[in-house]
């Protein structure tokens, strides 16, 4: 499988892999500022929760190294600009503000006021980070198989796979364990308008796996469950709100609403980094706006009249009533969500 | 608004606007021969059921035209040749065969055997079919219009249209109509892919009217319902059965079960050559599959791994349990559809 991003030790650079051009070029990005690793989270030339937080983290290792000598406020100063910064790149997601809180913490505990001492525990932290999301995936998928009949049909929604992680995914992660437990596992991809995340990383990365897959458009999800084509729905998280309602890429919200009207079983899958304890209620999480074109044009094409209104929210929020369990990489939880949250934790 | 179709009297021949190209080239297809027609439906140059029965019908007459003089039995023979190829071209939309019928019983019925006479009753035949689809289409305006609130915001998806029609449109013209008796009638149109109906025509139509139109992915339709952001939903159709259930294009079946989690009205509008009468349910309704490439193909871009495996069924089947009223140029019909459709009639 391609490597979502890597740190580049000799060079002081992080690579992302520029995922608004597969499938068609593999191309990395060199980060060498943490500047660059903002813009790349922008323009989701990385994606996915998870990944956008080892971003960021990587990010903030970058600023870390091009802090001059100094006292450890001024450095601690400068890291919270950056990481404000990365932060402001997409509100959704909570993984990217959870990630940086994490190294900010890591540098204020830290005994040492040396820059390069204190940009190497971060670095450290950034890895952990990583290291820890992708033997989470494992995990999630240990725990998730068991969902997916001998010769299951699973439905997912955008990318929440190797590519929107550290490596394995979260919903894929379960749908790879699936596969390597023995099972006939295929899926159905939902293409994922408007940036087509799963026309082009779910199929992909399913291809590469030899996992059975057929592409759908966003619309056919429902007389695909009405046919009976589907066991059940997997699907990723950008934030867990402590009541169990989800947000994640817009058109989760249908999904979930058409799965519980054909008694089809509707799982999130996401590591607990996800989950915001501090919001009681998705109604609470913000919802980014992304750019009209996203929308109106595909490669340089006009696809509706220059100057239609647009409205393009990346992402909707899923009530906890569709959801019939999260599964994350300390276990399965099952409603009541608010109470199973809190103990899971 | 743009003419769908025109017959050019002078020059034996029928001109139907390439909707393909649409909203970036307004070009049209000259058919001179009945084949021309029956290509220009299957790539969907012409699309909408009641529009592609008009264009069949006048594509029987250009095969009339070019019958040679001899029997009538061979006139028929050659006529029942060409509406076959014509009525092949697209399974799912009644009113091909039902326009392709009417002439042929038309030229059956005549008391002539002088094949220029029998081309003239087929063209004075073709005119009525769409001139009575133009203006069953504004009664199907004025029967609808007041579903809508004088503040109403409403979702359709496709295009049912002045495109998808003679004129004047189904879905669009109760819009079009309540617009014309004084509300403030605003639209949300899904973009509806592959094809992008939506995108394209539907938000086409509505601009030049100065009909505020707001476009949206498929996969946003819940979540705009969850906001409350949307009073009602109407569509057009492509077969109703006896029993009121509703092949529409893909995407609408997941429409109206949305649209039943939110306790929102769902209105199909339609003229009463769409109802099939001879199928007992929907789950008799042939669904045409397209070719994968609509799906992974873009203006010759790639938008998924070459070789992915594609679903790509053109239509679904929204079950009469879920409609709240199919609106018709011979008035409202409510549930119990099995017994109102045949009151209709």
């Amino acid at each position: 499988m391609l490597e979502t991003m890597r740190w580049l030790p000799g060079e002081e650079s992080l690579e992302l892999l520029d995922q608004t051009k597969l499938p068609v070029e593999i191309v990395y990005i060199k980060c060498s500022d943490y500047r660059d690793v903002a813009s790349a989270i922008k323009d989701m030339a990385v994606r996915g929760a998870p990944a956008i937080g080892a971003a960021a983290a990587y990010g903030l290792v970058l600023a870390a190294g091009k802090a001059g000598a100094g006292a450890k406020e001024d450095f601690l100063a400068q890291m919270e600009t950056a990481a404000s910064e990365l932060a402001a790149t997409r509100p959704t997601a909570v993984n990217l503000s959870w990630a940086l809180s994490r190294l900010l913490q890591k540098a204020r505990d830290a005994d040492t006021s040396d820059t390069a001492a204190l940009r190497e525990l971060l670095l450290e932290e950034a890895h952990n980070i990583f290291h820890e999301d992708a033997s989470g995936n494992r995990k999630i998928g240990e725990y998730g198989h068991g969902f997916i009949p001998q010769n299951g049909s699973v439905l997912t929604h955008c990318n929440a796979g190797a590519l929107a992680t550290a490596g394995y995914g979260t919903a894929l992660g379960v749908i790879r364990a699936a596969r390597d437990a023995g099972k006939n596992v295929s899926v159905y991809a939902d293409e994922t308008r408007p940036l087509l995340q799963g026309a082009r990383l779910t199929t992909l990365e399913l291809l590469q796996e030899n996992i059975p897959v057929t592409l759908i458009t966003d619309n056919m999800a429902g007389f695909l469950m009405a046919k009976g084509m589907v066991d059940l729905v997997i699907v990723g998280a950008d934030r867990i709100a402590s009541n169990g309602d989800v947000a994640n890429k817009i058109g989760t919200y249908g999904l979930a609403v058409m799965a519980k009207a054909h008694h089809i079983p509707f799982y999130v899958a996401a590591p607990f980094s996800t989950v915001d304890l501090s919001l009681q209620a998705g109604d609470k999480i913000p919802i980014e706006e992304r750019d009209h074109a996203e929308v109106t044009r595909h490669g340089g094409r006009l696809l509706a009249p220059a100057g239609v209104k647009v409205w393009n929210p990346a992402f909707d929020v899923t009530p906890h009533s569709l959801i019939t369990a999260i599964i994350t990489e300390r276990g399965v939880v099952r409603p009541p969500f608010e109470k199973n949250l809190k103990k899971t934790i």
